[in-house]
């Protein structure tokens, strides 16, 4: 692999240049790019210039440099999750329409959930999980899920690091966490009002891969009230719904 | 930028190694990708180990190489289409919730259709169309809303090509063609039944963006029958709000 003078590779290069984006980041001055990525201006305006030309990376009409659409069609249509997108948003869709607000899916990535879909209500209340986006395991329904099925030295990680309260309602004690993991494995749902916002209640459930094992947690986000709760059954039957068609035979690569 | 003794640049042979992945090749053995991106073993397999290093790739159980699921958060959160999903989304979920089967979103993309997100009820019809899939412009409802509303240019360059018939019901006549775009410039609605496939009937309208100008097609795909067109009034109603959701300020790059 080719090597900078300062020993770096080029590929490393050109993964910073790709951090430096996000969803704040979207469009961003070739200095900027550079300042982002950490990279000397020329390296960066060379490099920018070849993922150009390979439509990896986009110059919108104000000269501002983007990821390319055509980068989003080959990491799409091949992505881990695909699998589980396929098998899921058609149950998720008629979950949306029996529930509304929000519906979302996601996996566990690097000790955080990571959320790989999302469908929401026009008019549905403020929410700040994005696709693609990461929020803490303890501080969600969705975490609570994932968290509650993963290896015992997943969760000791968890639990000894230190918990960051996102609102007054989020579970910062490492005892209180560990039997709220304990009740969701013994009810199959996490329950979490107010844990990310006052307003919003999450509730998850687990959806199961071919050998069982938990892949990726299926979640809603409705307003915080008395009637939350009332969407417990219908969610876990979608959850079950999913479970059953990744049964069938899909295969998800990559997902842990 | 680093070059092979062929005088490739290192960049090339990564974009070919993704190219080498696709919706029927989401998991693959490294001999059958150093083929299917003509690169020497030796070569491919240097470049994947330090994909994998960044997580832009995995290896599954199997050591069948995937592409990573850390290569698909960076692309998603900051991917042009970000915006005009997060606009559309919402909408096309209560579209999906009232029409039921299938909603699409698609914009023009290298004079094809790149379909940039699918809703799909669980019991709904047969569908062709995938997440990053591409169908041609002539025989697709989203197709001809696009081209009907594309620069001269590209509208001469779609009528004198080949036009490849799908089913029986698919317009091979330029004239038919240039009848039929007219026919959506009119009426705000392109209806194609049975073009892709004989039992569905793709409907499309125009989604604008905040100067006014088409970019994207939001669709239906429900079955080949009577009531189709019952669903044109509430699918209107969505392209409306969609567009009046990105007059108001969402900026759209890379999107052409």
């Amino acid at each position: 692999m080719a090597r900078s003078t300062s020993g770096e590779s080029l590929m490393s290069r050109v993964v910073r240049i790709y951090e430096a984006f996000g969803s704040e980041h979207r469009a961003v001055t070739l200095t900027e790019l550079a300042q982002r990525s950490d990279l000397p201006l020329a390296t960066a305006s060379r490099l920018v210039s070849e993922l150009i030309e390979h439509g990896w990376l986009y110059r919108d009409a104000q000269r501002r440099v983007c990821v390319g659409v055509r980068m989003w069609e080959l990491v799409s249509r091949a992505a881990p999750t695909v699998g589980l997108r396929e098998a899921a948003v058609p149950i998720m869709a008629d979950l949306h329409a029996a529930v509304g607000h929000h519906v979302q899916l996601a996996v566990l990535q690097d000790r955080e959930v990571l959320y790989i879909e999302r469908l929401s209500a026009s008019r549905a209340i403020r929410n700040r999980v994005r696709v693609a986006g990461r929020l803490p395991l303890h501080a969600t329904s969705s975490g609570l899920v994932l968290l509650a099925h993963s290896p015992s030295g997943v969760q000791e990680m968890a639990l000894s690091r230190p918990l960051r309260a996102l609102t007054p309602r989020t579970i910062t004690d490492p005892v209180a966490l560990r039997s709220a993991l304990s009740e969701v494995r013994r009810t199959g749902v996490a329950y979490c009002p107010g844990f990310v916002d006052e307003c919003a209640t999450g509730i998850a459930v687990p959806v199961r891969g071919s050998g069982n094992q938990v892949v990726a947690a299926l979640s809603v986000l409705v307003p915080h009230d008395l009637a939350a709760r009332r969407v417990i059954p219908v969610l876990r039957s979608a959850g079950c719904d999913i479970s059953s068609s990744l049964a069938g035979g899909t295969t998800l690569h990559g997902i842990a």
